[in-house]
């Protein structure tokens, strides 16, 4: 290992002065190598070391400066964009945990990388709340190409179907060039198998040129069990709480001023650097804070600050998360609304399953119409606890979908809702989801009726590691596949077969919520019998059928679309005998 | 070991019919046996076994019947106060978890205790928080028995002082004979050495006809690590969150229905049946609840449904703690405050280690006096960390306290104030907490200048836990007495040699609060300069002088007692010189 000299030109820790702010909010960042104004300056929290270096591959090492609170800083001249470096740590050469790439991988070193970047997006509108339609992206198995630019080429497609945003799964870095991703351990650092940093700014711009929003999903409940370098240098994680899958983040102890400042710089660095409209915070239930302010506020307040969007995932059904301040809550725009998919999903399917056991009938879906949580103060079997508590359903507050990559990936043989239900089911489903009010998210090929798998898949190293993610997913899951082998990965991506007459419905669903619905609302009148629901809000009446059955119509109206010619063209008040599958009116007088 | 017949007598699970409830608005209780209409009924919470029976000593063994929710019940005639009994779970012997009543100590058998007692306090007017003055006792050490009956003597000397409520250390049954309590595994169950449920009954009866009231100190943060017999029978810990010192409860997943309501029967059990009137609970940061309803908002509850009050000892500078529910908080009454003790000690001892580095000088002292916390936003060194949230100092929703068990018993030396300081230092410090405007608390002996170290000690019996216990206190609290040895715990004894001038400088402060303060105060008018400060409240102006310096007065008024003579009898606004020590003033014109 080359000894270095100690560099002349390591200067004093320098006060960061922020380039290419347009807002001027944001805090200064102090994670991750900075490059700008013809120097490059590095930084590492590592509390609980004495010494680093940073290491220039094919340059030279220096020595770094430690500073109060356990910060490492150095700044040197003459070092430009995709230089590669370690820090050297106890004799070890290690990744930059804040590195900004990682161009050959988790283990590799770290690239610096320029947060310039000719965007042309200056004419995007920014989402409208309102008219947000998510369509969920993972972006490996997308495209053939499984990339950014692979998901270029269909925005266009997308826009037309009437899709306002995309959400991609998560982009920081994870073990492997396969994954869901929510094994990263590189907060800030894009995937070098998705394409990097520079791809995804590629796909943000042209996204935003083509009228769509990104959202991303990020992961602050835990990190990857690989190549976790963070470990060893601070309290980045909690001796007090545990995720199940991993080591928590330090939120509310010694030295989790860092932590937390990691995590809103991290948000910052989205928006900043890569003109991201909102985000998905993975599994929030599993984010413990016990300070007077949650994490959760802090994140809410900074993306806000920023006039973006944030949503999270929550199995709490607690109203905290959507709540105001002012109602004690955290202030969420919005959460996914498991209790909805499990809902329809039971019904439709038949399947009482696992957490399906305490849904299936369509009293629990009329109630995630009515009061968004199903379980809001009941005795949950499944849970064996009482579970949730009521919160208001306003319409915005909360993203229903019949599938998502959790709820179709976690079934052991991966397969989709149009390989469970017939076509009228599906339709109907997708109905249910689109026209409810709330706010709809399709899974990637759902608008087509995809029939190709989503299986678990990853790329992990470590054979301990890969034996037990085998062995959990096949005892948890009953997944047969292999999830490190590359077949679960190939077999996973989206065939682009398309269904037209579902994609027209699909199509035409979602216009008909632009129209006639005009957005997200609060409150939906529902009617219901055997066999048969009916949704009317603002001007949109439609009527379900689960089977062949007589309803009660209790509107006047006249069709827009259906998904198959029993229903009528125009309707009034009365008793119409209706076969399975959907019928969406416009309502008369 | 006796096989047992399967009893003709054990009958199906009976609701249970409350007896001696006076307010009946307490809540069925499941847990622990139930005496009462000739017939003795069991309860073992136990989801994850299969088979349980009752075994009565020198009698017969009963199957029980397991219902719902991992229930396992019986009922059973002709079986009487006192009688011992295990249940029988994977052929071992264990006591009921629930015990009422433990003899022979943590692994003997469980006995059968009757709620009946012949109460005499029908006079007892109830606490008035308003007036608290509480008085902090460990049982072991306060009287030379030990003993609960070894308290009973002192009730008048108490009330005669000036105190208004005792407040007992834990008093759950704890390994051994000797402890602080705080690892107590049986939260239905008093402990033996102190003299049983019987004997803390009879204490309760004969302080409130002495007109004090009795506080228990009760631990939901953890159980013990000795006896644990909790933790084989079903999810009554957390998978999730580990407290410092052992397991923490299952507030929130799978199963917790059952451990709240264990809790909040425990505090129902001690109202109604021992007729305690409040509680205080032990490091509420380490109960950890990511429910939408924390269970301390439950416990507030429960406890104010029944007219109790309710005290948490908390770390975490966190207004939620004592926070109105409109406010977002809790609804807890008052909670102890660690910063003014911390204040007040490093200022008068000098010391600055461990936590004192956060503290030391006047201001603030002066900060807790204005706004309760000291950290309501500040980077806490010692902590490593921003430090708590801004808090509405009402006087009544802080206990302050010059010392307590803690900030005495985890000082190695065990040593207190009163060998610390000199007289003037010591009544200065007595007459801050004791005239804040907070509701005082003194540490037993506190009012005489008892000279007695108190010690940590303890009485576990596994060779392993002993070893770790001390090897622990010396590394964390360089305690060199042995905790485990019995000469510790009687060092620790009150030697009740008393300082007259003391003591008779303790009525007068707390005669002082009663006449001319009349209770607690949210504002509190402080001045201050080099050495002194001054603090006026309702009638009361009280000099307090840090070392001989001129003293800046603001008031004019007549002294009503003061530390040492350099006080004037008459003050006016002005410089008077005055020495160390402290002066209380009613405020005239």
């Amino acid at each position: 290992m080359h000894k270095g000299v100690w560099c002349s030109i390591a200067t004093a820790w320098i006060g960061f002065k922020r380039i290419n702010t347009t807002s001027g909010s944001f805090i200064t960042p102090m994670f991750g190598a900075e490059l700008g104004d013809g120097k490059a300056v590095f930084s590492l929290w590592a509390p609980d070391i004495s010494e680093a270096k940073l290491k220039i591959l094919g340059g030279l090492e220096y020595q770094m400066e430690k500073k109060e609170t356990g910060w490492f800083k150095l700044s040197a001249d003459g070092i430009g964009e995709r230089a590669l470096y370690f820090f050297v740590v106890d004799g070890k050469s290690i990744p930059d945990p804040a590195s900004k790439y990682q161009p050959n991988g988790i283990h590799g070193p770290s690239a610096l990388v320029s947060p310039d970047y000719p965007w042309s997006d200056g004419e995007w509108e920014g989402l409208d709340k309102e008219q947000l339609v998510i369509y969920e992206i993972h972006t490996g198995t997308f495209s053939p190409e499984g990339t950014f630019s692979g998901i270029a080429s269909k925005l266009d497609y997308l826009r037309n179907l009437g899709v306002t945003a995309i959400e991609l799964m998560p982009v920081s870095q994870f073990p492997g060039s396969r994954g869901w991703g929510y094994d990263g351990v590189y907060p800030f650092a894009v995937q070098n198998s998705y394409g990097g940093p520079t791809a995804l700014k590629s796909l943000v711009d042209a996204a935003h040129r083509a009228h769509l929003g990104v959202i991303l999903d990020v992961v602050y409940n835990h990190v990857g069990p690989e190549a976790n370098y963070m470990q060893s240098l601070g309290p980045y994680f909690s001796k007090k709480y545990r995720s199940p899958w991993g080591l928590s983040f330090n939120f509310d102890d010694s030295g989790c001023d860092e932590v937390r400042r990691m995590v809103l710089e991290n948000l910052q660095f989205w928006i900043r650097d890569f003109h991201i409209d909102g985000f998905r915070l993975d599994a929030v239930q599993a984010i413990v804070d016990n300070s007077p302010r949650h994490i959760l506020e802090d994140i809410a307040d900074t993306v806000h600050r920023e006039g973006k969007l944030v949503i999270a995932e929550s199995d709490l059904n607690d109203p905290r998360i959507v709540n105001s301040k002012e109602l004690c809550g955290y202030g969420i725009d919005s959460q996914w609304l498991d209790d909805f998919h499990h809902s329809i999903h039971s019904l439709l399917t038949g399947e009482r399953a696992g957490y399906y056991s305490d849904f299936g009938s369509l009293a629990h879906l009329v109630k995630s119409y009515q009061k968004a949580f199903v379980y809001d103060g009941q005795y949950s079997t499944f849970r064996k606890k009482t579970h949730g508590s009521p919160v208001d359903p306003q319409g915005c507050r909360f993203i229903v979908y019949i599938q998502n990559h959790d709820q179709v990936g976690n079934r052991g043989s991966g397969d989709r809702l149009s390989t469970i239900l017939d076509t009228q089911g599906y339709m109907l489903a997708g109905a249910a989801s689109i026209l409810s009010g709330y706010i709809p998210m399709l899974f990637m090929g759902e608008e087509y009726g995809e029939r190709n798998p989503f299986y678990y898949f990853s790329d992990f190293s470590d054979p301990q590691l890969i034996e037990g993610v085998r062995e959990g997913r096949r005892r948890e899951n009953s997944q047969v596949n292999d999830p490190q082998s590359e077949s679960t990965f190939l077999a996973s991506k989206l065939s682009w077969v398309q269904d037209q007459s579902v994609m027209s419905f699909y199509r035409e669903l979602l216009k008909a919520r632009k129209v006639y619905m005009g957005g997200c609302h609060g409150s939906r009148n529902l009617t219901w019998g055997e066999g048969w629901f009916t949704v009317a809000i603002d001007e949109l009446y439609t009527i379900y059928a689960l089977f062949d059955t007589p309803v009660e119509i209790a509107q006047a109206g006249t069709l827009l679309v259906a998904s198959n010619s029993s229903f009528p063209e125009i309707i009034g008040t009365g008793r119409v005998r209706i076969k399975k599958g959907v019928g969406v009116y416009k309502i008369s007088g």
